[in-house]
């Protein structure tokens, strides 16, 4: 099989977006009719999020490359969300779907194998979460990071370091500048080098940056900075961020990042943007209409 | 029930002992009798990881203040290795013990919440892993801590904010320099400022530090920076942490930190240290007389 980035660079290519859906289930925000009678046992919520992404991932396969679905969502449930996110990734991936763990993971040694063991499948079907990719922090030292890219590397799989998150509170320890380097640029040029050394052939490595679409003079930055690097661009939507803003994201190439949606998505009918077109009943064209506005917002930009 | 670090001081003088015993089961580090037939299915593994860890609980509990289990290494075995986890952090606490779950989380706004919500269960009964206090990564900004921080107190929980970690990389990012303060002197600051508000009449506030027994000289210097926080510190013994390393970290208190021992402890007869006195079958007693060497060991220390 393929490296990470030549299946996700394929899929971006025939689907012509760089779009990618979060999975972000919420009990207090799904459709009645997948509620029922109010609970708080977590089979029963598990059960529900497992049909609510099932939904979600058939109407998204045919239009975007990837899925990221949160883990803490999941985790918030204990085992019967874990299965339940387990089974979401596989039948996403059955749909044809890149997967992308954001479970934002980091450990040293050994630890950090476990993780990297644990999440990145690829394409060797070993891990127990079947994901093609996973989200990675940096915070314990660019050591930490060698246990994820080896597994990367031997299974076609991808990682996405956080550089540059999309929260208000961001700047306070990765914009503190150490002579001419802020922290965030210090960590963007680990993953750059790690992309040089592992990209082969192909302009993009495996190793992705995290960098929010709340910064885009950042996101600039960063893309001169990562010329190698896959960028994956949350924040665009409800926390904010606009397809002008991640303009300097892609430098000419539709692969160099995906953009992230994942609450604007996820609940388009209750949205202000939708409200009045679509309701609890209608939940699933608003999903798909939310999914080509997205769509039809980004390709402007990306051909830009 | 008392907060957190009323619960922790209790045990701590009561048992006369600062030492906390990891849980890192690895399915090749088993004793025979555990393992069987060699086996690749998850179930079986998780089976064994939660015999293997219930017995270290039946030794430890009437000698150590806590324990710390890896979720990593649970994690690795997907669903089942989750259930196992849960029902060993049940039955720790069952048996008295505080249980610190190691999982190193950290996200932003609502998804830090979703993680909060999944592990800090203090004296709620609210949470589906049963966790008294949860290590988190503040690589994302202090705002990103928030959420951890208000579950936490109003849980009766605690927290173990990463600030200084036992890995030779370690200083790579953490040490970087701005102006007079290193990365991990800022996050140190910011988890002192939150100790100081949270504090009550307690000497220690919740919030704890993750500092490395690897860095004795860095944990003279944090000890005197955060003097309200408690610490956990990881490194010493199979990391090569001694007890004169981590004598800075008590200053007079012996509630002032845990000092963790995983591998040493878990895997004892495998040990250089123990070989000849102990094997495959003796693994319970070398166990014991690990955890009571580490106990006398620490005991000079934190008695300084």
């Amino acid at each position: 099989m393929p490296g990470y980035i030549t299946r996700l660079s394929s899929r971006i290519h025939s689907l012509k977006t760089s779009a990618l859906v979060g999975l972000d289930p919420r009990w207090d925000l799904l459709p009645a009719e997948l509620k029922g009678a109010s609970t708080t046992d977590t089979q029963t919520i598990a059960d529900a999020f497992l049909r609510f992404c099932v939904e979600i991932i058939d109407i998204v396969a045919p239009l975007v490359p990837a899925v990221k679905p949160q883990v803490a969502f999941f985790e918030q449930l204990g085992p019967p969300g874990l299965t339940a996110l387990h089974d979401i990734m596989r039948y996403a991936r059955r749909q044809g779907l890149i997967v992308i763990a954001d479970a934002k993971r980091g450990d040293i040694g050994s630890t950090a194998e476990a993780y990297a063991d644990a999440w990145l499948d690829g394409d060797s079907g070993q891990a127990a979460f079947p994901a093609d990719a996973l989200t990675i922090n940096p915070y314990l030292g660019p050591d930490t990071l060698q246990p994820f890219v080896h597994r990367a590397i031997e299974r076609n799989a991808g990682l996405y370091v956080l550089v540059r998150t999309s929260n208000p509170g961001a700047t306070v320890y990765q914009d503190r500048r150490t002579d001419d380097t802020t922290l965030f640029e210090a960590v963007a040029d680990t993953v750059q080098s790690l992309n040089e050394q592992h990209r082969g052939n192909n302009t993009f490595g495996p190793i992705g940056a995290v960098v929010g679409a709340t910064w885009p003079q950042e996101l600039v930055g960063l893309r001169a900075r990562m010329p190698n690097t896959p960028f994956l661009i949350p924040g665009y939507g409800s926390q904010g961020g606009t397809a002008a803003d991640i303009g300097g994201a892609f430098d000419g190439h539709v692969e160099a990042a995906l953009i992230n949606s994942s609450r604007a998505i996820n609940f388009a009918w209750q949205r202000p943007e939708w409200k009045g077109q679509y309701n609890d009943e209608t939940w699933r064209e608003s999903i798909r209409a939310a999914t080509e506005a997205m769509i039809n917002d980004l390709r402007t930009t990306a051909d830009a």
